[in-house]
């Protein structure tokens, strides 16, 4: 390493560096139709159709602490959240790879857990493994899984194509995995030291299962598919509402209005705020790993999205200088920010310095 | 993690453990032609282009050491290594995607340096960059390239497909890279504590850039191509020349019989091996990451291929009873076994327990 001035990784975050690493990127081949700043990757080789490519890397301790996540429950999150980013493309997950860095704590059995979880996932999701690595690791448990799929040639939806006065759609509701992350903290640091406890997760069940066991929203793309609903935008919300809107409207030249007051919200993540004195919206806004799908359609589809279970309208794109803001109760504006969970931020002590 | 019988990973190896997680793996989509237990899994989807897609994934400290591999050639050789693999399916490498786990120890012109690499070796090859992931690690880097490639609808050549009486041929010469790998480690040991230390690498050149930088045999794939011979396996080797050709007589139900004679040994690895008195023959056969690709051709190719420059008959395809071995100099049989490097061996003291 040079003696070059050096920049903390901390000042640029993820997406800065990102966008650093990927400048001025010109695809050489032909088959390269979309490449690096969606959910996936769309590549053209020949026929009616596009192929979606995405990647996640799970890393323990940072992402996932297997003092509360069982194996097998790993293993299905670690393949859904791959098959949602496709199915934020509109588009249908096929095969994914896997790649696995083990530490010598973890045995046969203990990665047979593991990849019962993602075979499930894979069964339930329709999806085909098709190849991986697998090897050494020094610390803890690493893991890599590519995902690809496809859509029709030219129904792959991206972020970038948002339009002014096009209706924002949310499904499902949002906070609940962030609620749930914070109760299973909270049993952890109950439990530490002690063999006879027992966690209690009475009336928070279903934010335990959000942030544990989420599910990517298939039901979602075909039932948009059925009623002849082709989304302008949509991004899956891995990293928060507000960082996921934000990703749309930069990338689509738009700016957006959503109202506080139509932001779903399950009751058990209220109670779950009140018990812990956090501010509501706050969670729904910036709570990440919900895997719901943030979409964009014509005003014209408005009475078609309106008939739709489990999803709702919450606010309208609009003209880029009016930026982007949140529509409060009492008729205010406060401003959106892309404040998702930023793992390469510097007040995030996860670091061991060898 | 729960009190069934723990079976400790070693036991069974890597492609043991492969073996375990993949057992039974049915295939849902049309579009997945053959999935584990190749160099790539072969996607068909549309028209007359089979996609080719495969990972690997790289530790610190468990594949490379940063002591002496600078960022920029640990770039260049985590994208080459997965050419190297759609190579070995007679495929060409199209797109890649990079997911970089990143301790608090690397700044931004760190990664950008090891970017750099990548884009390099991607600029050479004529492969885009379409994706990936950035996150946080707790211990130093992690790095998981996945490489999407194509072939003409069946012209994708497995492991599995080799014949009795076909030839063996391997290109360029073998045990280079892992005597480059000594040298450097005997030069690591050497700086220690120094901080004027200049490293010896002279007339060892070329041993170090075949580990530092190795070379993906585009080539050799182009040459094949235009003088009419199509492989009937072939595989790269990364393992070693017996474990990889154990790959390919297991999976095509064959044995083999190969000439320790005629087995490309450069003159510097020669001499390396003297140095440090190892066994030429058998850093030949176990030591890795050569990148050189080995495959088999039917016995009517001879003359084309003695015509080939850099590729080398040594040996040939025969039935499965007569077992993996080598004729020895003085026409004794040699058995060929499979001690390629094995990451998760019990004797690879590389875990630091948690």
């Amino acid at each position: 390493m040079s003696d070059q001035q050096q920049t903390e990784i901390s000042q640029l975050g993820e997406f800065g560096l990102i966008d650093r690493l990927t400048e001025n990127l010109d695809s050489i081949n032909e088959s390269t139709s979309y490449a690096v700043g969606d959910d996936a990757a769309i590549l053209n080789y020949q026929g009616d159709t596009d192929i979606l490519v995405t990647t996640d890397m799970l890393l323990e301790n940072v992402h996932f602490d297997l003092t509360y996540v069982p194996l097998k429950h790993l293993g299905y999150k670690a393949a859904v959240v791959n098959f949602s980013d496709i199915y934020a493309m509109n588009g249908t997950p096929r095969q994914i790879t896997v790649s696995l860095g083990i530490s010598k704590r973890f045995t046969v059995e203990h990665i047979e857990e593991l990849y019962s979880g993602i075979r499930l996932a894979c069964a339930i999701y329709g999806v085909d493994i098709v190849g991986g690595d697998t090897c050494a690791s020094h610390q803890g448990l690493v893991i890599s899984v590519t995902c690809i799929g496809d859509a029709p040639r030219g129904r792959a939806v991206k972020r970038s194509t948002a339009k002014d006065t096009d209706l924002i759609c949310v499904s499902g509701d949002l906070g609940a995995a962030y609620m749930g992350l914070q109760v299973l903290e909270r049993e952890k640091v109950a439990s530490a030291g002690r063999n006879d406890f027992q966690p209690d997760f009475a009336g928070k069940e279903y934010l335990v299962e959000r942030q544990l066991k989420p599910e990517a929203r298939k039901d979602i793309v075909k039932e948009l598919a059925d009623k002849g609903i082709m989304p302008t935008a949509m991004i899956d919300i891995s990293d928060g509402l507000s960082s996921e809107l934000i990703h749309i409207c930069r990338q689509s030249n738009c700016g957006c209005r959503i109202y506080e007051d139509r932001i779903p919200i399950d009751y058990q993540t209220a109670v779950m705020a009140e018990e812990l004195n956090m501010n509501l919206v706050t969670a729904a806004l910036n709570g990440g790993e919900d895997y719901e799908l943030l979409f964009t359609v014509p005003l014209v589809d408005r009475d078609k999205i309106e008939k739709m279970a489990g999803v709702k309208m919450i606010g309208y794109i609009c003209k880029q200088e009016l930026g982007y803001a949140m529509v409060t109760r009492d008729g205010g504006e406060f401003p959106l920010r892309a404040q998702g969970w930023n793992p390469l931020a510097s007040n995030n002590d996860n670091e061991a310095e060898q």
